[in-house]
């Protein structure tokens, strides 16, 4: 039970960088990390009903496009419905992250939807457990720069390329939580 | 600009009935309204987005699915980035129902979603404006027996068919918020 | 670490009815625990705060006016700012509960405000974990009549006493709450 | 009713500088404005009371603690709940601002709140109306670098001085809010 899932779907590119990164962090902690990619239709395969069921933990995954987790994430988690019902993901950790173009842009707003599905999963939800760096010498890469609480935030800018997109910290950030979530899940019993 | 428009998701055929209260409502404050369905690939005409563009206001219903509006409703909301990027429904009325089956079922979250969907397009938004029926003599088809607030909350049991599905009293409500969302529409210049 | 504190705001005395079947349930679970009382003017008493500090799991309770945790819940919450800085509640369980006179009545906010206070600490939050009774033939005394899924939704109508307060139906689903959040903190070492 | 009222809360004098900021702004689109302070203590004047009671519209503000409004905003609240259950400020226009040291900090929690409470209240929510300022050239002062929707989002540094505090580009976004809010007001009749 020591694997964790990470279920995501990535528009442009930017995401899935997130997404990597958070799976090193679960690396670097000595667990298993299963990727699961949410494809342009919204559909995951089979297989991977499978992997989340078998999973301890589950870590959700998307842009925010217009305010919320796009329509393909949106998708997954009404799928996700007959889990649902059977309790199947009942008492697992749960966690999430997101990533947008500019500093806020209602990424909030995603993860609290996260936190929901989650809920009605009947899921415990990780937080990000890192305080914000916000004095005056803060710099762009620090941890946890864009301050967020609930999970992790990403930033992209709308014309950067996927290379240039997650910035850094917001990386490194990520990794951390995914390494946080991991070793919580070491944990749970 | 006295049209209402209403757009709307009804996965299987109780939130087409909140849809049309609403309506009634609307036209029996005496303006227009243009009903758009979006269809089960989450997809609307496309003329219908130059009505919505005509519109004074808009008016957005979906149910509530794993917590949130399901994923044909966010496939309309994410396709709107284009009208937000033109700024297209700038300073027009917004509002907003869902039906669940349950008595809460998170409904709030899909109304504090389709808030921020309106907050991104630089609408107003419409509450309820109706206080809660909550006394010991309450009944279950009393105005606002669900105690919402944001916007209409409809509950139909999960066992129930369109004809029972949503609550007289819900229904109520529903007419009571499309005459005021005219009303405040008209008074807006 | 198998203590569970609770701290809890009560207005009139029915809320505190919610905490005592939280507690019922803590304990019928085989832990230990602490109830603490915000009192009128959002005070705890200074050894409360090492209580919580030595807790396991917290769980936060309120009633829900104008739509969030009444101002006393969150004086305490602001005090919090002092082990939130020094992480004193980093990597515990938390959970939540609400009460309203309403079926709905933006209980739900409240509890989200919960999970961004546990978030900012750091903390872990233990959802409902019960599916909702929602069918034709659902009693008002079901367990989560009230179609709740982030914590503990209780009702008690506008004009009940304490005794008639929260009905009996959502002092189970609180009792069975207290219990769920025991057995989660048993299994996390 | 083209008075606008500014209520407000401030810990340490940034807040008041953004509410000072929405001022100019709803003043230089021609509309008169009374700024409300709610005190240490969490309370307003009586005659406040009346002043929001006769505006026509009310814009809150309050800095983000602990994921929300401080407990002394939280007050203000409570006590609205005369006017609430009057429908004093039924169909008033409604808006906010939040002011804390980092970029998120669940500054977004706070004007959900905002929203809910005006919900509450039977007004209409006027959404910030600005595109985020989020490409690779972006800088800190540009309009809505924040990348807010709902409403104002400020941030002051956690060692700024209130002089430093509240960047000069979030003053000029709150600015423009003012003006915003106040030539809706003008449109409503």
């Amino acid at each position: 039970m020591s694997t964790v899932a990470i279920v995501y779907f990535s528009g442009y590119g930017h995401t899935v960088r997130v997404a990597q990164a958070v799976a090193d962090g679960v690396r670097s902690a000595g667990a298993t990390v299963e990727l699961i990619v949410i494809d342009q239709e919204g559909q995951i395969k089979d297989a991977d009903w499978t992997t989340l069921e078998n999973a301890g933990g589950i870590i959700f995954g998307s842009p925010t496009y217009m305010g919320n987790a796009p329509w393909q994430f949106k998708r997954f988690a009404d799928a996700s419905s007959k889990p649902w019902y059977a309790r199947k993901w009942q008492d697992k950790l749960a966690g999430g992250f997101t990533n947008s173009a500019s500093m806020n842009g209602d990424k909030g707003s995603t993860l609290q939807s996260m936190v929901t599905l989650a809920s009605q999963h009947g899921m415990l939800w990780v937080s990000l457990g890192v305080l914000p760096s916000n004095s005056k010498a803060a710099e762009r890469n620090d941890p946890n720069f864009l301050g967020g609480s609930v999970g992790v935030l990403a930033q992209s800018p709308s014309d950067s390329s996927p290379e240039e997109g997650p910035l850094p910290g917001d990386l490194d950030t990520a990794r951390g939580y995914g390494s946080r979530f991991a070793g919580l899940l070491a944990r749970f019993k």
